[in-house]
């Protein structure tokens, strides 16, 4: 990094003095893409005390609020509902009171009456998160929204568990880790993918060492989007295909780069050091869009998206380790997250699942039997002792149920949850570094440490250590 | 491009100087990283008249000398034997006599006698080349060869086939062009994967618009060669390890790239713009000399080799398509080149090889049966008119075998090369840019225009007009 340190050191004095000053690591408005580059990595001081191993007093049964109960948030309230006694479902808000009624309807055929509903005006969710009888507030919104919300339930002293990402400005990504160090709550981000089966396996592989030194990883999310980006009903006001509309980097990493940044201890010994970042030309939502037939449609015949439609982005960790982070949702090809880990012992990849082992003949994948016996060998205690629970309630194969179990059980017990403000943080500050980067010409752009020093912890993964 | 650009102004003026008076591109000696990144485009004044379409006199039999024939020259003079009265095999030369001998054996065992061999010192080969009765020499040696050897025979007025990579610094890269134009004969660089099966039916379909708008592109050499690399034997002084040794970026990239820069009309239409890079850590070649058991071995319990595990380099094209090129010959996996091409109306990946098209379920790969159907309706006439002889002959699954018999039909015919000079240099130079870009911290490194303007002209590829 030294050439890359000296090259850019004629914008130091400024930046220091942004970061002294604890001015927002960036302003789009008044600088130009050097500045922001620049001053990327700054670090605002500190207005509170760390959240890293946060515990709160025990929560018997915890008393929940739903924010956004449509296609994601719906599906998080039939979840939690299956976690029976250990959690209560308190209050739910959404701005369509269609879609507040239809989760009333499915909550009172399973008896569940005593619930307080939300809706009918842009802000019925601040209502909702003022009551005084809630523990955690879940947040299943249009990502604009996901900031302002958590920000504020963690000021209404309530824990907040947001989707995916949690946020997508520098800024964002501060007020979240800032307002979690004031307000001493949890913001945990509900990266689902954390949780698979596949996942998991590999982490407790990861550590455990059968991967050996781990050299470089490769993940991506790989989803052909375009009938729902250009769908008037999938997402409310078609929120989603705005930020194509708008916006060039990587949109969405989180699904892929979660389970990779805990395979390799991000923040908990090792952290993102800085990327580069690249996106082929847009084509396909606008030669979709050129021969839409329901010209009623507001993105019928439409041109100028800025996004992309492959954005690769390349990650040097602290240690020196790479990672190759993928976005497409527009190309028309099956869906990948592609889950790849290589070490000097090991190296597996998804979509299909394949492993090699060193010492076997490495010119080869395992056979399925050698895969399955490594498969059951290193699962994962929580997928084996709780397969039937799993089995029943599924989400996404049941890793949607396995977080939301996770979260509510860690709170039962006055542990500390299994992911915290600084991954939610480190996860999604790769959307504004890699517009960053692209606006600059691929340059360089070093990650802000949002641990403050922290990261250097070697701290064990909750799911490792709590169950 | 342009805070990029901007971002470097400061240096322009020395760069500019340094291009007009013909510097060449960059010394490594004298010069900082950002002096060399800054100078990486320069490009020199020609020395002679360009190359690009250049036809020689109809050759009714070319006559072949070789250089080096262990490995995979040896391979070259059975291929070119099995192309019968097109071409006489006249002279071979290797610096180990038993190798020579070998050939001899060979040859004489198919009847061909009078052939003169040259070999005991290291410049034998240079006694070969001046001989007065040569038409191509074909150069198959270590890559520090590569230049000397082919800038030699072009000055003596033959032509030069190289092997893979041609050259691996901007000096030697630009030393091929200018000798080319100087001398007017050809340079090709002997990259056989363009002449595979799936590539060149990968061509038509590009070039017939069957993927639409084209993309992206993800390729590489995924090839554990620790065996080999460790090896006394494998490569002649154990040369290829050495580079492992030293150097720290894409050191083998042409198996990849030379595909799909045809599928993307490279030097034809569009260009190499600029390139990032980035290394995981060194890690599999050290842990494996450290458990090495034969202490006689020079590579034994050797400790610092430079060259990290995995490489990724991504290119942006002057029409903005990416890239995304890797390099792994030391972790336990199996072979692998990608050959991956997204557009907007098809995706085909390989290792094993699927497609999709749009329009069917795009959610899913073709069947077996459609993805047959389109093999054989876009099959490359090459491969359907020699159907036999490939089979017969072969050599990497017969992709050898059309490469030579290419080379010297076209000899035979006066037509221009399917590869010219200028793709040597353009694909050769993806390694001395990535070092740069490494050393730079990742930093964004430019291409040279080695065409001299004329990557602007729509020309079509000499193998999909001349069969």
């Amino acid at each position: 990094m030294k050439d890359f340190l000296q090259r850019r050191s004629f914008l130091k004095v400024s930046a220091l003095l942004g970061s002294a000053l604890g001015i927002p690591a960036i302003s789009h408005a008044k600088t130009t893409i050097d500045e922001q580059i620049e001053r990327a990595a700054n670090v605002p001081k500190a207005q509170g005390k760390s959240v890293i191993g946060l515990r709160s007093e025990p929560i018997q049964q915890v008393r929940i609020g739903f924010i956004g109960v449509g296609n994601r948030g719906s599906g998080h309230v039939k979840l939690v509902h299956a976690c029976g006694s250990k959690a209560k479902i308190v209050a739910v808000s959404d701005i369509r009171e269609t879609v507040t009624n239809k989760t009333k309807e499915w909550l009172e055929s399973k008896g569940v009456k005593d619930v307080a509903y939300y809706s009918g005006k842009a802000d019925a969710w601040k209502e909702m998160v003022k009551r005084d009888d809630l523990d955690l507030v879940i947040i299943a919104t249009p990502w604009e929204d996901h900031v302002p919300m958590a920000v504020y339930t963690m000021q209404q002293g309530k824990h907040a568990a947001v989707e995916v990402p949690a946020a997508y400005t520098l800024e964002d990504c501060w007020k979240l880790v800032n307002t979690a160090e004031q307000t001493q709550r949890n913001c945990i981000m509900l990266e689902n993918v954390c949780y698979g089966d596949e996942e998991l396996w590999m982490l407790n592989m990861a550590h455990q060492g059968v991967f050996g030194t781990l050299t470089y990883a490769e993940c991506g999310y790989i989803h052909d989007l375009r009938e729902l980006l250009f769908s008037k009903d999938a997402y409310y006001n078609m929120w989603r295909i705005r930020h194509n509309q708008k916006r060039d980097g990587n949109l969405y990493p989180t699904h892929g780069l979660g389970p990779v940044a805990q395979y390799m201890d991000i923040d908990r010994g090792d952290r993102f050091n800085y990327l580069v970042s690249m996106s082929s030309p847009e084509a396909s939502l606008s030669e979709d869009s050129g021969v839409m037939t329901d010209p009623s449609n507001e993105f019928h015949n439409k041109k100028g998206f800025k996004h992309g439609d492959m954005n690769n982005t390349l990650i040097k960790t602290q240690l020196g380790r790479t990672i190759l982070l993928q976005h497409d949702v527009v190309t028309a090809r099956p869906y990948n997250r592609i889950n790849m880990l290589a070490g000097t012992k090991a190296f597996h990849v998804g979509y299909p699942s394949r492993m090699t082992i060193k010492g076997k003949d490495s010119h080869k994948f395992l056979k399925d039997e050698e895969y399955k016996a490594l498969k059951e060998q290193y699962k994962h205690p929580i997928w084996a002792k709780m397969k039937d629970e799993i089995e029943r309630n599924g989400g996404h194969g049941g890793m949607d149920f396995v977080m939301l179990y996770r979260l509510i059980d860690c709170l039962n017990r006055g542990m500390p949850l299994d992911m915290d403000v600084y991954d939610a943080a480190s996860w999604s500050a790769v959307t504004p570094l890699s517009e960053m980067s692209i606006k600059g010409g691929s340059a360089p752009v070093k990650f802000p440490d949002f641990t403050r020093g922290r990261w250097k912890e070697a701290r064990q993964l909750g799911m490792l250590a709590q169950l």
